[in-house]
């Protein structure tokens, strides 16, 4: 963790990853398959939700790879991943395609962290701030609207044509804003979304999120010295870049 | 003009174009050209600069059809028309390359018409608002960042890899955010703009800006009857959608 040593001077950008970093998930997802499925334990079904996540992207990659396939939309894949929830916990006569579809888009409405919205208030008066997930525009746009994000602007893996943690998307910010990759960071809650930025040459800055996958199982959150900053929230993190 | 008939009830988004239409290039372009280059007549230099557009685009887009050429930055192109002006005014010696960047760069910093910023915070209560320019996304997220556009989402050319009067640009808004071409409308200060968009199925709303081109050459802002709506500036647009 080098907080102490870093100079902040020459950074233009903060790209900001999204699901855990910025929102809840676990919570928005677990209330709302329990307001659409009375009964259900919300946290396993939004943990077993989001496990489909990692496999459904994988899947597409190497169908991109193959050349068999072109780029998904994220919530695309948030339905046929939540086909399979439903088909694992035996609840797939609970809901009609209309009512899956409208829980689907639950990711749309997660709830941001209680610091997300002033810690983002703060770093725009100093740096451009942006998204930088594989969500898709339209879905980006939707959570930053309800949930009052103050984005100077959405960026998303659809805008690059290609996912995390594809080196298109971590340069791609850069390109954007006309920056060079040192002049990005990247704030994340994952490690390995902020290795693949180091990777490109991008800033990173890890933000704590011990809860990311409910209070009943946290996560470890020791510093990783690789990052250039250690943050507990965004509001630390405006801190510590002197906004 | 449908005024008094339009429904407003279905629609989700307004796209707008921007150079013109929600800041005022003329204005910005001849107050910056007068600073960098003292004694030129800021009001002619910026007509100069802007009548280079069109030439410019149409060059890009037989370049891309032949299959030439990829998608340009308005940044690059905005440089080579700037660089074009100063030889037809035979001032390229006044400015050096470093000089000539920074004064590309005033169409980054363009003042927003003074009813915009206002306008959109009304309509965004009640619809999704985004630019729909052929400027790039760094170029209208710093000038959203200066003038206070409150965008909810920044959508340009360089999402779509295609220039207005593409389909694929306005097809493209619709896409985003998983809307029917009808839910979405396009508000500009240009009947070319607007015809192409009508003819993709969006919604139209014209702008007036009769001093686009400057207070000494007033434009003609009559009414044509095929937008569905007409009004003075965005405030009215705003009070045209109920918000």
């Amino acid at each position: 963790m080098g907080n102490a040593d870093f100079d902040t001077s020459d950074l233009k950008v903060v790209a900001f990853d999204v699901f855990g970093t910025v929102v809840d998930w676990h919570s928005g997802i677990a209330a709302e398959a329990e307001q659409a499925l009375p009964g259900v334990d919300g946290a396993t079904f939004a943990l077993a939700w989001r496990a489909g996540y990692q496999p459904a992207m994988k899947q597409v990659m190497e169908r991109i790879a193959a050349g068999e396939g072109g780029f998904t939309l994220l919530d695309e894949l948030h339905l046929s991943m939540l086909e399979q929830v439903l088909r694992d916990f035996g609840l797939s006569d609970r809901l009609d395609a209309s009512a899956r579809r409208e829980l689907s888009r639950a990711w749309h409405r997660l709830p941001a962290w209680p610091d997300a919205v002033e810690g983002l208030t703060r770093l725009k008066r100093k740096v451009t701030i942006c998204s930088l997930s594989n969500g898709n525009i339209g879905l980006l746009t939707e959570m930053a609207k309800r949930a009052g994000l103050p984005w100077d602007c959405v960026l998303s893996a659809e805008v690059f044509k290609a996912y995390k943690p594809d080196p298109r998307t971590y340069l791609g910010v850069a390109g954007v804003f006309d920056a060079t990759p040192g002049q990005v960071m990247l704030a994340a809650a994952h490690h390995d979304d902020l290795a693949a930025a180091r990777a490109c040459g991008l800033k990173t800055g890890y933000i704590e999120r011990p809860f990311e996958f409910g209070r009943a199982q946290p996560k470890d959150v020791t510093p990783v010295a690789a990052n250039n900053l250690h943050a507990r929230d965004i509001l630390e993190l405006a801190e510590l870049l002197g906004c």
